[in-house]
């Protein structure tokens, strides 16, 4: 709520034209949905552009359930990450439309796609066992309303690969690059193009990888100027803000 | 250098319009300064709109001097960050215009600013221990060509204190947000906004806090979507990055 | 054993009206039941208000069962955390009327319920996923004689779940705090009630949470004043010493 | 505001007897004094029971004396921690009146001091090195209404010494046990009291200490139910928790 | 080999009763055994005392059975530390004789027992989920020729089990002090008794205990004066030191 | 390409025989395959001497596959890692004819092997637990046309296993050294011998061996000058490195 | 106190031999003298047959000296350990008679030096900067009665050094062992002698070493049989185990 | 001593040619000249082609020259490395004509330098920072009797300056990489050359760099195959392993 909505609000009030019980509620925001175990945002759509996406992980197949249907009754869209085989299977009987990603381990239920903006997005990965969260980012991205490129296995112990895509990727709006390892790929990335880049570490790798933090490291520790990074393997989170980013320079252009 | 340019370049060489020791010197990269114990780039400017930065801390006073030198006379603005006082001396010594700032121990040399994009960057901090960071990344944008909305010590102990700058915060293009202790404020200010927003961790705190990795850890692991994340008190990085967004929305908007 | 009961046993002795073995045996601590594998404590709940409480996990289920019994023969209450299914149900075979609470993982077993004690402890949780450690809270400070309100799935990155649950909170004499990630929820609530808060940090998340170390550490490093902070998923020692406290409030008010 | 005085105060807008902006105000929380490098609480000893606490490490001396002119207008009472030797000699200059702890690094002003709760708060600890940081506890603790007993030097390595103080730590409301090194005297005192522990571990110790992470560790794991910790060194944090959960005890008594 | 034994082989040398092929073989150290994959030492127990120990964790059953077969050939005495039930199994169709300690997971074979040693060695643990580990040291010891005294679940926070076990843990040579979780046993046995006492750490333990990284500190940083301290869960090595400082107790003896 | 082979390339564009596109062809790098999910580096042989090497953790059995056929087309030499038990079925079912070594879990596909170097590499490990990974080592060595000497189970603990051997270890040209636990071999080697020497840690051990950690810290302090280290069970880096010092030896003396 | 000084005690109680108050203190152990700061144990050496030992790190000069002439009243014999320059010129100023050690850091004050046992304790350093802590160990064992033979400089880079010095070696009675960097030198010599080793870890080194974490990890993970550890930098914590074995030996000697 | 020699040797005692006590002699290495506080190695000249290194650091200004001296005057060659100013100073006072080399902190003391062998190393640092680790790789390898070929500031932000050198770098026999922050240059340089690259990684950089664990783990999960790693800023380490292996490859060309 703006605060000249507020004043608004408030004016009316003095008018007599609302309650204040009404006004009480509206400040107090009953605008989630309470299932006891959850406490569903209604109208985050509303808000955010976005309805809530929901982290399956941790959660039982029932739970997970429960929340979607919540979510799609106020709102007609929904997005799964980190689903189980059987927290999909569960919830593709529930939704019999829903599109499921199952290397991204995504689902994606809408009752009409997003328009896509103009521009794109730009996701790059390493190497081969980097997969699944280059395609968590790009599901996410896609399903926000965003056109994706992908760009895989363009890690830098071959730099020719890399080169040989430089201007596909120099094209973009943004650049998420995905990568496990010493996690180099963005530093190199970042000092060839001038758009901003979301790193992505991977908990690809072994020995003093220590499940991604070698990669972690490497992507905050980055000569390459710019750079902004998230969590191990969150390619949700990479997808997500490239998605804000790509939409603030749509916003512009139109 | 684009295809388009290589083959234009190309044909030329087959024309006998340039010489193949050119086409040599400019496919190998001599748009590099030389000075033995520094490579400085002499296009960054042209290339990625802004020359490149210098980094001051390990490097002798002398050092910085001879590399801002070059970069001065090239691309005719300079940035050093991270100055020691005893730097910061010897620069003004040279550039007698430099606009230094000791807070943000940031040195600023430019024939003209940069001029203004629409819209603005907030750079927000927690606490007043963590202004030199969070001046960084304000002088830092600022020297790119943003304005900066400051928005200071309003950590999440007092909410109050937050959510009475919450319309000046959610007017900007992009938020970034300066925390130490247990980094709390980027996720409550992710919920609340639907900006990207920017995350950097300081040093401030003692024992547990482990000179920033608490708070480095809370923000990698927000409940806040799109909140991505730079090294411990990168206030620059945070700031360059913030400017290529606002970069990308200026560009739509023209 | 005060200082006065000492003197009065001492003094006994000197009249004679006790032999010097039996003062030395309750100098000595006797007040064990050695099981071989487990020395008993067979009178805690004399000293301290309430039984020995059994952590099950590393113990075999006969051990758990054998323990079980000479609490419950001694002391009428037993209360077990931490069970597996395998080892609850060998325990229930040999307790029909035991109550299990599968979420939390604990079994509850007493002649006779504790009477309640005037005002209620708060259990809140940032995430759905954090539930069974916020439940093992809840069980353990409701089979101490407290009252328990639950406010769940109220994380920092929805404010208006936590604000519209404010008065609940606010008017109870303990606050616990339970999540995961990067722990953020008990700065905040730290900064809107004056009463104890207790932050529980759970090993929800992935990645550089590092198995609930980001919101251990985000906890600890708390800008809230007097937050204090239990072991990673240590539901159990947050509603014991909730109910500590609590008792202490019960105990001026009689 | 409770939800009755939001009621009221909206009800007072229906009749109209403040004005809309006065409610917005008093909605957006401009109780604070904004000093530009700080936004201070000027209203938490209404909120709270005590003024905001200045936490003076990373702070100027001047930063420091203009927020402590700003709570002690509106307060009268303030109370400064981790105050450097040349922060002390300025606040002292501006406050003639200041008590100033040199061990406990605090500084405590105050137009008349606050009247004592019943009961006291027991702090204890481990060795001679720990006293800086029990003494920031107890001088915490006594600015805050509490009486304090301290018991000091009484680590497990001499048990005697403890066992010979074990009826005055008894019959305090709370005990909070510092220690460093192994940090193993709050497992020892919370098998031999009922009431709650506040464990604070110091840095004191050396090699794999780590600068008090072995304390920490050891604390956090502690075997003794109902231990809570706070950060290392925070003594601060123990005073403040051991005075909520004091005056808990009191409110009931009264 | 002893300065004296090399110069009376040397002077056998010179004086033609030796070859120099045999002179280098026994210089070179032929006392091993080549298996392969092994390189068995054959006669650790004329060097040291006691045969080459095997430790059974990362070998194939296999391999287990041709080393214990090679050093039961030549030593007629073997033990097996950190055997699965597989190696096990496999390792007694060999060894029909051999006794195996399911809960030390260990393994003895021996022609006939070493004779006991006077004095004996004390083994304490805090829980019952420590048993394992104190029992692989009680095995060892015992194999080793020592009289080994149990004393189980005695952690601090029940001082009263301690205590009223204290004259047998006073009476032993050696003590050894087994415990999970923050790992206080020893430094409050060191201060109790006047013999050496030897740390195990164990794993047992949640959240931060890091997989007994917390005991292992807490035991570093013992301030009971000379507690040693092994490997997290390595009781094989705890009896074995104990079994070198008993033997030479016993030396002194005889 | 070096600068030799671009003058001539550009020389005959200038003399117009070559087109414009195949030079910008052959600048760019098209000497990849794409697979989708992998960009093969076709000519890896021509530029390094040895086929790019598939590490198959993290890639399913069939992109496996799909990879080892797009070199073997090119290159006619295929060397496989870390392969599962599934993914060498699945492999060997296309490539009849293909090596597999179980204990070091490589898999060679050549058409003709290639032709041995002079001189040999030392492959020597502390203990037979460290056996998976030596052979590792040295498949990788033999695959990569060098000779191999494999010294096994001559751990620090029993010297005279070591310096039995030595004459065979002076004579390499290369000795890589693995070694888990304390990782303590590679000191003792490189004080022995004059060569290269390569240590591997191991994840052999438990406890405070964190998964080889310790033995990657022992390696890195090593006090024996000269040892240089590769991660934690790299035996393929460490075989493909002695594998270029031999080239480099071979090299010299042909 | 024994049990049968207990029962002895009481008996003379009920005898009227000595008075109620007069058996509490005892048991109450009054047997420390309390300076508010210290809490001293005034009958250490009567129990343990050393008086306490005062480590002077982060205690005050003044401090030190008033609890050394609390010790030195009741036992005639202190041993400070961890002395700064300033604390030992105070000491010494106030005990004339003092033995100061400086590359050890210690201070020796001795009516009369006790009696020296039979045998010795071997301590052993890898290099030259390992000295102050095999001083620290070698001064404290010397106080407490004990022969010391020192072997210095004799790390594992060159073996010869440490071979031309094991006959001295094996004859100890215990060996302790102290070295920085890698931390291998205890395996190796534990592998060479039957007698109990105990390893002292340094901080010598840099980088990779992490403050003699690296050494820590190698000790606590040795192959050798039997090793045992101490605390990083903790020479005085290993000469008094050391003792503690050596008493032991000599004990049944005589 | 080969094995030849021995049995030479053997023979020649078994003729009376040698005393028994002369072979014992060098059999137990009396090779070392024992200063008490050093054993210093008087033969590593002729045993490994380059006499012992004296590592200053934590040394005393006399310890490191009475050390300088003893090598000085068996060897006529010495290398120390870590001086600081004022050890430096007091060397130089005693060896007039020792080259000193202040950013490397080396100085080089020879009778006449070694002569140099064909081909060269390649020392490349990533940033200007990086220098002094950079110097002392590169003076340690020209002390060493190579050739040495500088290019500095070549870091993978700015790829056009690395590929500018690539020529310089290929023609090398070994490459030694030096780098801070993330530590990402040896990837891409072991991607473009065939030879062996020696990764170190320097302690330039902040926040989570942890004084040079990034770079660290960077390199020891290098993408990059045959990359080897020495510790953090151990310049001296790359320089000696580097020098081994161009010695190797000189071997064979000769």
């Amino acid at each position: 709520m703006t605060s000249a909505e507020l004043l608004e609000l408030l004016e009316q009030l003095r008018q007599g034209r609302v309650e204040p019980t009404e006004v009480a509620r509206r400040l107090r925001g009953e605008s989630t949905v309470d299932l006891g175990f959850a406490c569903v945002d209604a109208r985050r759509g509303l808000r955010q552009g976005f309805p809530e996406v929901i982290y399956a992980e941790g959660k039982t197949a029932d739970q997970v359930t429960r929340i979607a249907e919540a979510i799609w009754k106020r709102e007609g869209r929904v997005l799964v990450t980190r689903l189980s085989e059987e927290q999909a299977a569960r919830l593709r009987r529930r939704f019999r439309k829903a599109a499921y990603y199952p290397m991204a381990r995504c689902l994606v239920l809408e009752r009409k796609p997003l328009p896509k903006r103009p521009g794109y997005i730009a996701v790059l990965c390493a190497g081969t066992s980097d997969l699944p969260v280059a395609e968590e980012a790009a599901v996410t991205a896609e399903a926000m309303g965003n056109r994706v490129e992908r760009v895989f296995d363009v890690g830098v112990a071959g730099l020719h690969r890399l080169l040989g895509k430089l201007e596909l990727i120099r094209e973009a709006n943004v650049v998420i690059v995905v990568a496990g390892m010493e996690g180099a790929l963005p530093s190199v990335v970042a000092g060839l193009v001038a758009r901003p880049v979301i790193a992505v570490p991977t908990s690809v790798g072994y020995g003093a990888s220590f499940g991604g933090v070698a990669a972690l490291l490497g992507m905050l520790n980055s000569c390459g100027s710019g750079v902004t990074v998230v969590n191990i393997d969150n390619g949700f989170g990479a997808g997500f803000a490239a998605s804000q980013i790509n939409a603030l320079a749509a916003e512009g252009r139109s």
